[in-house]
């Protein structure tokens, strides 16, 4: 049995504590970070708080094994005196979207083997894909995955944008949309790349920034050029 | 039964006619748009050549019905003195990679309702998914399709050069990549926008443009600034 502190209210703390409460080797508590006066001793207290807030957050914990979950955040800004761990899920999670987390990677980085292997243990009893990396590789990790969720999730929102502006269903790109983020599993992106860009196809892309606002002309005109050179 | 000729040699062209081939009611014959002077009659004559070649194409061909597969060019562009018709499936086509013409959404547009049946019936026979699309219409679902596809392409591109940069595995971002894309089937693209753009994190995005090239950065800059205008 592993047991765990869960401090935080977030979509990542709430899913996390319903994940453990369904497993039979891990018993997950779950207290809010305004009440830390009596954070329940646990093999490992994990931190799914804000990043702005996990320094404070920690610099209040006297549990032995202090970890947060944030993706931007390094292992050594954790201020607690015990022993530091990261437990990070590389994953969008919405309130009120169930996560499957048999589909999560979850990036993991300690100061030591046993807190790897314990770590591994925790992840394992609610996961599959399961990582070792460190504090450098996750920051890398974390812009990449804002160009491919944050990013891409703006692209469908113009595009739903202008379906709404001219009475066009958006459904009818979900097809697309989901082909798309298919097709790169198993052929590359430069390889996947189609469209006016690519193809330089200037008439196409005028008659394109003709109805776009200038808004969306300047996002159209920005990445049509990266495409265009390559980048 | 119907017959179909289908000029060109490209990605639609050829997977059209292998998936025409696998249905007893369609009769499917494949011409090259260089051979034009021996094109067999048939129920509907498809161009699936390149946008600027199709008023070019349709000019040379006698056939009743002629009919192109473009997003991007209207039905009156076509040439052909006889009826005309659009038959345009809202995907991407790669050389390698199957396609599930059942998940492929079709869009049609006819001079007439005749005709509108017969490319009905003609897309029903590999297809679930037909909408009726004016030439007005099907122009924004392109210029959408070039968001949703292209532009969101481009952005896994990205992420992947970044993680190349550093040596991190991309594969680590393929789950995210597909719960992103999974994640507007339920919510809108506006609920589900997260990060730190949306979240007016400075320090992050401070930390995220350090880590890139200039040209990275343009993007960065600009997509953030859209999401915080609310674009």
């Amino acid at each position: 049995m592993i047991t765990v502190t869960i401090i935080g209210n977030g979509n990542v703390a709430t899913h996390l504590t319903n994940a453990f409460s369904k497993t039979k080797n891990v018993n997950a508590t779950q207290v809010n970070s305004r009440e830390l006066k009596a954070v329940p001793q646990a093999d490992v207290t994990l931190i799914a708080v804000s990043d702005d807030a996990i320094a404070e957050v920690s610099s209040k914990i006297k549990n032995s094994f202090v970890v947060h979950t944030s993706g931007s955040v390094s292992l050594n800004s954790l201020q607690n005196k015990t022993r530091k761990g990261v437990f990070y899920m590389l994953q969008t999670f919405s309130k009120d979207k169930e996560v499957n987390f048999s589909e999560v990677p979850f990036c993991l980085e300690t100061e030591n083997e046993g807190d790897k292997k314990l770590l591994e243990s925790l992840a394992k009893s609610i996961g599959k894909k399961i990582y070792s990396i460190s504090s450098e590789q996750r920051k890398v990790l974390h812009v990449a995955a804002v160009f491919v969720n944050n990013f891409t999730n703006h692209m469908y929102k113009t595009g739903n944008d202008i379906c709404e502006e001219y009475n066009v269903p958006f459904e009818i790109l979900q097809p697309l949309i989901k082909e798309t983020a298919q097709k790169i599993e198993t052929i590359s992106p430069i390889e996947a790349q189609t469209g006016p860009a690519v193809r330089n196809d200037k008439k196409t892309i005028k008659n394109h920034l003709d109805l776009l606002n200038k808004k969306q002309q300047k996002i159209y005109k920005t990445i049509t050029k990266s495409i265009r050179n390559g980048n």
